[in-house]
């Protein structure tokens, strides 16, 4: 985590929306998820769609992904970086993401995730947030053995 | 562009830089693409590795990209958005990414990209870019057909 004394409760604020994001993507809780997010928010995801715009297109979407995964979905952060001023702040960090298999095995994968809060009153909302895996330039495939 | 007032100068001195690095870029000038980063940024590219961290395993990264293009870059922003603080901006926006083909005929596809500033003495400085072409669930192919 980025040393910026100043900024220490803020960025600590940030840190505990990130970690009920988390939670509520574990749960496969759609509308606890969504409550992170600010109303225009713009992203880009990892799969289907170049950009998802506003509230409705993004919980549609985060619902086709649930309803993807076969039970609990794996998402685990690390290498975390969190950057903040007054009332914007950047995270990123890796994650492995997954769920299980057809039997039963859990199946994930390293991914990447950008992701950016705006302090609105008294609450910090995600105001956008970009997911990715790379791609090999020769294969034109996604890189899934990737690790950190 | 979001709408907030007082902010109105930093966004302009932000997307001042987009466009200085969106030059370099075209120019395949990486000295000055680099010029745009800080000493400690951490970048997630749309290809080959999970992240580069550092402006130089970075800038030995942006070379092999600028030798795997066959002469001038295309590199066109759109839908670009500014959210900017005193100290911290984040931009993003989709773009449309590519070269010369073997024949000559352009070759290029839309890709999303996320990229964060800092404010560092007087200057803006690029802490953290994100780039990526979203993948097909069934193939774990790039998608390079979307168009925004």
């Amino acid at each position: 985590m980025d040393f910026n004394p100043p900024a220490l409760p803020i960025i600590s604020r940030v840190r505990e929306r990130l970690d009920s994001w988390l939670d509520a993507v574990r749960q496969g809780d759609i509308d606890r998820i969504a409550s992170h997010y600010a109303a225009d928010i713009v992203a880009y995801d990892a799969i289907m769609q170049l950009q998802f715009k506003g509230i409705d297109a993004y919980k549609e979407h985060w619902r086709a992904c649930i309803t993807m995964c076969n039970g609990p979905m794996t998402f685990e952060v690390d290498d975390v970086h969190i950057i903040a001023d007054e009332t914007l702040a950047l995270i990123h960090c890796v994650f492995r993401c997954g769920g299980a298999g057809d039997n039963g095995e859990e199946k994930a994968t390293w991914m990447r995730m950008t992701s950016a809060m705006r302090k609105s009153g008294e609450q910090w909302l995600v105001v956008h947030e970009h997911f990715s895996a790379p791609f090999d330039v020769v294969t034109g495939k996604a890189l899934f053995e990737l690790a950190p």
